[in-house]
């Protein structure tokens, strides 16, 4: 089944609002096996909708709509739509009633507008609105089908959970599958490059890469009777996948960061980490706590931005900045050693560098993780802007953490 | 001038990604006085996005792609949109040399993929990415004008503002001065509410709140000749809004954020910071140091999140956290107290509090601010998710720190 979204409102085309209806909407055709291949916004105007809805149903089997069911001169998605699908509007008795009752409850002044909400297209189905007073609607005509939902989130939200995924599973066959692989410490295009045979020639499952800040994602994708078929057709792709590419893989679960896995090798290891940040500034340590049960792994750690405090809580030896300045791998060394010296914790980790954005240096980074009496250091030149900088350093430093404590 | 946006990806497609492109081209387009009537969202798809760039240019005079100028063969926005106008790829010497430079300055190495990204429409414009390997690419062609860019939007949008905004501006002999007001401490509504009259009723300037997170944006956007003029237009609507939200206005500058603020006030008073964060681990500070000059206001900063921690880097007294718990009010006073006489700073932060997701307390959070032998502590229940009790907590903190320092 193919489906595809048009979201009406002008407050999305002047960016007044983010169009979280539309990634929502994606994610669950996702999961329902549906293949989306438009999303279309388009303003409250009769002409533009109207051009709209009868290109998505002359190339899509089914258009969900979110927006334009409010009881306003300009919300016109209803009149639109039921015109394209030849369809006369009539009272709903039930939609009506709830109408009167909600605007009752809420004691405000009913307005002959209102009632507009009330009207269904004739022979078709109203989708009862519990947290708001527009009902959906539910067309099924000519092999087409349209569903129309309010735009407020909270209402299209679950009016789709009661009403649409339980429709869509009735009428599918088909399961997606899908697994989402994720790696730190290698480049988008070499990720593509080592795994080009699948990528291109994959076609269930498909492989598709996504770059992200320092990181690559592969979404590996089978499409199946039922999970259990898609899953062992996705099995031997991540095999080889992880023949490929499994020193950079860090996790294959959909929800997990860096953070997340490193707070769970932590925990499994009863081991608490502190860091002695400089340039990142906290933003490690607050990666870290951002990990509900953080707390089992991580008690304090130190921002150390200037000289003196690298010296005075972390011990670095003063001759060592005036050696090496305080961007250094000597320094960097020291700082992870000091940071367990003064917080008593198992894993010490510590970042120094130049995040710009002005000067020669900018980008030029040292950071280094210390458990059991060794210390690894690592350099880099990350060409991203300042945050940019901070944010590659703060997951190159997690994967580092990974990295040392999954081969103890 | 009509514009239509077509983002192109399939991340877009499963909603693996929120479309925040959309959303900022929108708001700029409506600034620049750009009218926009669709956005389309299109996956990598050679058919699906050619007929979508076919119908676009059959009705809006402006096209403005993004996503698609990745190395990877499933990218293919450029040849696409290439082969629409009629235009040859041929290569540019600049952004060749310039993508060799940066694979080298990451000591990446460098696939045959990666040339594919230095290739131009022939005769065509390309626009030189500052943060990324992929050039972007403004083609005008039989009265029809296509603009192409990358799509992180750490890419997107430092391109839009480098080329776009000039190239518009060049086009129109209107010029649009705009003017952001920033506050925090006041919901959308109530703020709303106070300037109904000017929302309502202006028309040039107009005024547009947008609601951000515990903050409030209020856009202020004249239409005139020239930038003086439009200057003129905005003034006394700026004084109408000073005289009605003055208590809330921490700047009047784009591009300010609350750091950028706080980190001014401490230079121009020469005061030094430093913060005792417990559940937001390092975010005040990592904040602060995102600010260039951070260095002259921040030494140090502590992340203290167990008991432990509190007590004996900040001194707070046992006893305070035995009968009141870690989380009161008065365990964020010692801490706030605690931090000056721990690190010699001027200004003490501290922040203690539930961040969730579990639990009864789930965004019940304190926060202190330390200054000149007196501590004001402010309690708050944010009813936001885990990370977002965090980020609100952060800028209020901020913001309490520069109404201090503001009355100082």
């Amino acid at each position: 089944m193919t489906c595809e979204f048009i979201c009406v409102g002008t407050e999305l085309l002047l960016g007044n609002i983010l169009n979280t209806n539309a990634k929502y909407l994606s994610e669950k055709c996702a999961e329902l096996g549906i293949s989306v291949f438009y999303q279309t916004v388009v303003g409250d105007n009769p002409e533009r909708l109207e051009e709209t809805v009868h290109l998505a149903l002359s190339r899509s089997d089914c258009i969900i709509f979110s927006g334009g069911l409010g009881p306003t001169t300009d919300d016109l998605t209803k009149e639109t739509v039921a015109k394209a699908f030849g369809l006369k509007l009539v009272e709903d008795a039930r939609a009506k009633e709830e109408l009167l009752a909600r605007m009752n409850h809420y004691g405000r002044k009913i307005t002959k507008n209102n009632f507009k909400q009330a009207l269904i297209p004739e022979g078709q189905k109203a989708l009862y609105n519990h947290h708001g007073t527009a009902p959906g609607i539910l067309i099924e005509k000519d092999g087409k089908t349209a569903i129309l939902l309010p735009g407020p989130p909270g209402e299209l939200v679950p009016m789709f959970e009661e009403y649409c995924i339980p429709y869509f599973e009735s009428r599918s066959n088909q399961k997606i599958v899908s697994v989402m692989v994720k790696l730190i410490g290698i480049g988008e295009s070499e990720a593509a490059a080592r795994i080009e045979d699948l990528i291109l020639n994959s076609t269930n499952p498909t492989v598709a890469p996504y770059a992200k800040t320092t990181q690559v994602h592969l979404r590996v994708t089978a499409m199946a009777e039922n999970e259990e078929a898609g899953r062992a057709l996705i099995k031997p792709v991540l095999e080889q996948i992880q023949a490929k590419l499994g020193e950079y893989i860090y996790s294959m679960d959909e929800n997990d960061d860096i953070e997340d896995v490193v707070v769970r090798d932590l925990e499994e290891k009863h081991l608490y980490i502190s860091c002695a940040e400089s340039f990142t500034g906290g933003m490690v340590a607050s990666r870290l706590i951002n990990v509900p049960g953080a707390s089992n792994v991580l008690k304090e750690s130190l921002v150390t931005y200037c000289d003196e405090a690298k010296m005075n809580r972390l011990f670095v030896d003063p001759e060592t900045i005036k050696k090496h300045s305080a961007v250094s791998f000597e320094c960097a060394k020291e700082m992870a050693e000091g940071v367990i010296r003064a917080t008593g914790c198992d894993v010490g980790v510590a970042t120094t560098g130049y995040a710009g954005p002005d000067g020669e240096e900018a980008g030029h980074i040292f950071f280094a993780v210390s458990f059991k009496d060794k210390t690894v250091v690592k350099e880099m030149n990350l060409a991203f802007d300042r945050n940019l900088v901070r944010e590659a350093a703060v997951i190159r430093v997690l994967a580092l953490v990974h990295q040392i404590l999954k081969e103890t």
